[in-house]
């Protein structure tokens, strides 16, 4: 073996639930595939952040892939701005944001501006902005959602969010948090630039259609996780191995960016639950042509289960185990199969349950689990390992692991 | 209780091999006493050094004996040279080095000299050695092997290799890491000293007798290793039990003496597969007469897997398991058996996963594991520990831990 195949489905670990009998989403599924892969290598459970932490998928992805979420994490924003294509610089500070819905007294009253489809004309207005030296750089996401980076000397990502994650309030000011002059100069500018977007949105012919039309007007840009990017130590340096990303969302193709991963895009790969499993799969299949480790993410399990829907994600595990067949017999790569975290499908929300994980392979150990699922993951001959671990366990599969002392 | 015997088997986890029928040597043994201790007692996997950290012998070890590798760890040098029998000081420099064979060139042909039986006599030629004020000792180890110790005022062990660790290229100089002086004085000093050794070595009647006879001539010192000794808290002051090593090669006696262990000699303790294990159990049970706790040291698993004989390893550990029949009786003591690390026969190499681990005794808990093996283990009551918590655990089950809190 000299390859890698490290598969997350995001949200992947459950609690049981009782429209699906009392089993969890990927217990209740009919996944012989994955069992078989199971059964050929050990399991066991992963804290991809720590043992009670209930991790967003940036951090949880970060520990996976091998970085201590504790020491490389730096905001949601320039993972978020990433993502989206933008490339970041060194002292940059990157914010995530909605086009949302303010009334004259700057009270929100929609934060996702009726969830409108798409923003990226009202992005343009923006071309080319500049406040105190400062540019300022927008990048539109899906729907009602931007990436807005902040470049010049000087800035620092310490200050508080102008989005108050709520309606009914005003948008807040951005304050620094620790008082030093470089955040008191960058809270000014987001201010400034809040303001502004207020002022260059009102005169959109986008928004004048749409309150014509009924529709709540996108006359604010709501700005939340501010950050600024760590240094990043690329992933072949640190683990010897060219690396690629085949996803469908942008946060993960973001983060791979960070780390040195070349960007695989895959037609049909939606970041959804509808994406084309199997063409992400003959994708990676295609990358270890050229590549020795190959991240696939699939996002469908998550928006599942934050839906609320059990039931959904059971299926979704089901279409991706039938995609996987392409893998049965490839003895030249090891295969992990984990979950970024565990989303309970129930209270459709991130939990800190740990997530099961599998490493398939050639000549390695097993154990006596011969199916994926939470309650026998917790009796696997891997235990309890955090995110962190992940990388390393896998990369002395291949014996390949650097040697500590002598 | 008031003993403990811990046994360690260098390198004793293995994986699955075809030979063996897809057992690992361990399970494949035929082993009734470490079998009956384990079904006495409690099983679990250990991790030496840490999760997916591939450890080399000597921070394994610092972490099965109660010392935190991380903490400790003080390069290879001081180890090997304190197992040859040099008492090191505070501020000595030490490194260990082979006799190897270079060409006029200073180009090395053969890191080994024909891998010659016995450079003690070549190492008189440095009696009393001394450059710039610093005292330079050594003392030769099993064939070509041999341990420097630089011994002066401000020396710094903070330098490169001279040793390339190939052949077919010349001799490294040693260079300063960090920069700081006496990291610039040590490697000054450290790359005199090396083209000393090319002099000094090429007149001697050993290496005239060697051309004569076709065998390449031992002719230059390569060193490798640097280190500075960490100060030990002596494990008797630690866990509060009298110490004995019984053991065959250098390493283990090195890093017993400088935990403060008495060092057993036991004669056919060879250090290798052919080792008298009855005469070393033996030699343990004696030494109980005056010590608590004895460290019982067998290499024959590390260096049968290192050659990739899965059988012979296996048959080792039947050899060890019929000598350990004088333990089966004892109901004074803790027997725990365990390994450093494991080696992978099928790779010859050191892996990082995790390493069986049984404790036996009287009054203390048991589980359902009635064999003694990776995977029986990966499901033991004492889970997944790290090499360091090994000790705390032993002395609790004599009713000896100290109490944190009140």
């Amino acid at each position: 073996m000299e390859k890698i195949l490290l598969v997350v489905f995001d949200g992947l670990g459950d609690r049981p639930v009782s429209v699906l009998n009392g089993k969890t989403p990927l217990e209740a599924a009919v996944k012989p595939n994955l069992d078989a892969l199971a059964a050929r290598g050990m399991v066991g459970l992963v804290h991809t952040v720590g043992v009670g932490i209930r991790p967003g998928s940036d951090v949880a992805h970060l520990g996976l892939l091998g970085y201590d979420p504790h020491k490389y994490y730096c905001g949601r924003g320039p993972f978020e701005a990433a993502g989206y294509g933008l490339d970041l610089a060194p002292g940059d500070v990157a914010m995530r944001g909605n086009f949302g819905t303010v009334d004259k007294d700057m009270v929100i009253t929609d934060r996702r501006a009726g969830r409108i489809d798409d923003a990226s004309e009202l992005v343009k207005a923006f071309d080319g902005m500049e406040i105190d030296g400062v540019k300022i750089l927008l990048k539109a996401g899906v729907g009602h959602r931007v990436a807005v980076v902040f470049r010049g000397p000087g800035l620092d990502s310490g200050i508080t969010e102008p989005d108050p994650h709520r309606t009914g309030v005003k948008v807040r000011e951005a304050e620094p948090v620790g008082g030093g002059p470089a955040a008191r100069a960058t809270a000014g500018i987001v201010n400034r630039f809040i303001r502004k977007t207020r002022e260059i949105l009102s005169g959109q012919p986008l928004n004048a259609k749409r309150m014509e039309m009924g529709l709540p007007p996108a006359n604010i840009i709501l700005l939340r996780g501010p950050g600024m990017l760590a240094k990043f130590p690329p992933f072949a340096d640190r683990f010897g191995m060219k690396a690629a990303c085949v996803a469908g969302a942008g946060l993960y193709k973001g983060i791979s960016r960070l780390l040195g991963f070349d960007i695989i895009s895959v037609p049909g790969a939606t970041g959804k639950p509808d994406t084309d499993v199997s063409a992400k799969v003959q994708a990676a299949l295609t990358a270890f042509g050229t590549h020795q480790f190959v991240f696939l993410h699939l996002k469908g399990t998550d928006v599942l289960a934050e839906d609320k829907n059990p039931l959904g994600k059971k299926e979704f595990i089901e279409k991706a185990d039938k995609a996987f067949g392409l893998l049965m017999d490839r003895k030249d790569m090891l295969i992990a199969v984990t979950g970024d975290h565990s989303t309970a499908s129930a209270l459709g929300m991130h939990t800190a349950d740990p997530v099961p994980l599998l490493i398939s392979g050639t000549d390695i150990r097993t154990d006596r689990c011969g199916s994926f699922g939470e309650t026998g993951c917790a009796a696997g001959s891997l235990g309890h390992i955090m995110g962190v671990n992940l990388m390393p366990v896998l990369i002395d599969q291949l014996g390949k692991a650097p040697l500590y002392g002598a």
